[in-house]
């Protein structure tokens, strides 16, 4: 038997979370789809130029330019040269080494004034849109085009965002429907969820169980079972389910004498565990 | 009031599904940064080179490159000149217009044989890792400096796989243990879950309903209602409850006379709705 480190299986993609504020990302096109990738750029801050090439331009788009979401909207046929207007290529002529504070202003300013971090193409043209993919590709910039795979840096696959959270759901083309339903799943589950207060609801039993498991900084052993146990302990239920525990009791007021009560209900089992049942847990916690 | 469309709120970074199959991608660094990024491209099926820098090689880098999921390991210092190892410069002396099919095969070439598509940096001397994220961006290489955001243009989230499904979570820095509890709750809805027969299941009554309330093609609003019919009976219950139902009477044998007996249950409601309880739902569909 081989002893190797077992490798990942083969998933597909590589998922990664690009940083566009400021930058120039270009979408081109004035349909829906341009007007989906224009939303998910809005999203990510990105400073955005839309060249329509020629076709009808949703109202929404309009919407976006008028109220300065979108940095320039260009109602015209697209150009190859568009994908270099803001970029001054003379600047670069006399770089030679690549190593000094001024080289580097130089390679800033290009990464945030001049070259576009992203493109996004949403045109029918074929005979165009190939051009425009080689085209990006000889001067090395990241592109999708829209309903062309072989033609595509990358992907976009369907987002849930919430204030401090983004999921991205892809599927693989087999279950075209699954990405909805697996996202819809997500924002049951996450949808009107607190995150800062189910976090801080496990913040408090751990906070409480440092205080009243006290460890030694070198015992590492002990640390480690501490924190083993919280995490199980995580794991026994839902965000949902950690948000909706009153963990502090009702009638908790100042000085809080019986603020830990609860809290106190969990801990006292410690090393074991208590019920991993939902409502069993809240009958032997949540009692005075 | 303004009557113009609503732009979606800033959420952070663009989230997005990189196709690195095949291509080659660069990974500096040989500690536990480097291998987990060896891993998120390893699942991406990418051809990855890495260039230990001279440090301490773990244990599990080595094993890779030993059962071939690495492509190049160099254990030696990095090099700038490392950055462009694979290209032939020469070949685009001569291309003037990116317009002919030759110079699409070499753009091709030069995509898939010769430039880093990804190159993640995980190395701790500061002096180099500025120099090399400088010169990713003058060689315009989407690049990963780990632990020095302002030098990233992505970063990576937590991710979650399965067979279809790839998901990643990203949590803004204020909340760090957020993205490990969020994983985890989608690990508890979706892990064991054979999606594809919970997407067959949605299917049988998706395709039962076509067939009982046959709906003209130009009957726009028909076809819409049905449509929203399902989309609302398909939110009632998660992905697991969905795969829980055994939605075929289990004395279905040929010549299936009982088949849809429970999937009629559900049907006859139409144009209402069937109970959005789950067990009550049990109780009038799964009865004969």
């Amino acid at each position: 038997m081989s002893t190797l480190t077992e490798a990942p299986k083969p998933a597909g993609l590589l998922l990664l979370a690009f940083q566009v504020k400021g930058k120039h990302c270009l979408v081109i096109g004035g349909g829906n789809v341009a007007l989906s990738r224009v939303e998910h750029l809005i999203r990510a801050n990105a400073k955005i130029t839309v060249i329509t090439g020629g076709g009808n331009v949703c109202q929404e788009m309009k919407d976006y330019a008028a109220n300065g979401k979108i940095h320039k909207l260009v109602e015209r046929e697209f150009k190859l040269t568009d994908l270099t207007m803001y970029e001054n290529v003379n600047k670069f002529s006399d770089v030679d080494q690549i190593s000094d504070a001024a080289s580097f202003d130089l390679i800033k300013s290009l990464v945030y004034n001049e070259i576009f971090a992203i493109v996004c193409c949403c045109i029918d043209n074929y005979a165009l849109l190939e051009k425009i993919y080689y085209q990006c590709k000889y001067l090395r910039l990241p592109v999708n085009i829209a309903d062309k795979p072989p033609l595509c840096d990358f992907y976009f696959g369907l987002m849930y965002n919430q204030e401090n959270l983004q999921i991205m759901v892809l599927t693989n083309g087999k279950l075209p429907r699954l990405s909805r339903i697996v996202k819809d799943n997500i924002a049951k589950e996450f949808d009107g969820i607190d995150l800062n207060k189910a976090v801080e609801n496990l913040g408090l039993i751990r906070l409480r169980l440092r205080n009243l498991i006290p460890i030694d900084d070198d015992d590492v052993l002990n640390i480690d079972t501490r924190m083993n146990w919280i995490k199980t302990l995580t794991d026994f239920f839902t965000l949902k389910q950690w948000l909706e525990l009153e963990l502090i009791p009702p009638s908790s007021a100042p000085p809080y004498d019986n603020r830990h009560k609860y809290i106190d209900n969990i801990i006292k089992y410690f090393p074991d565990y208590p019920p991993s049942d939902f409502e069993e847990f809240k009958l032997v916690v949540i009692c005075d």
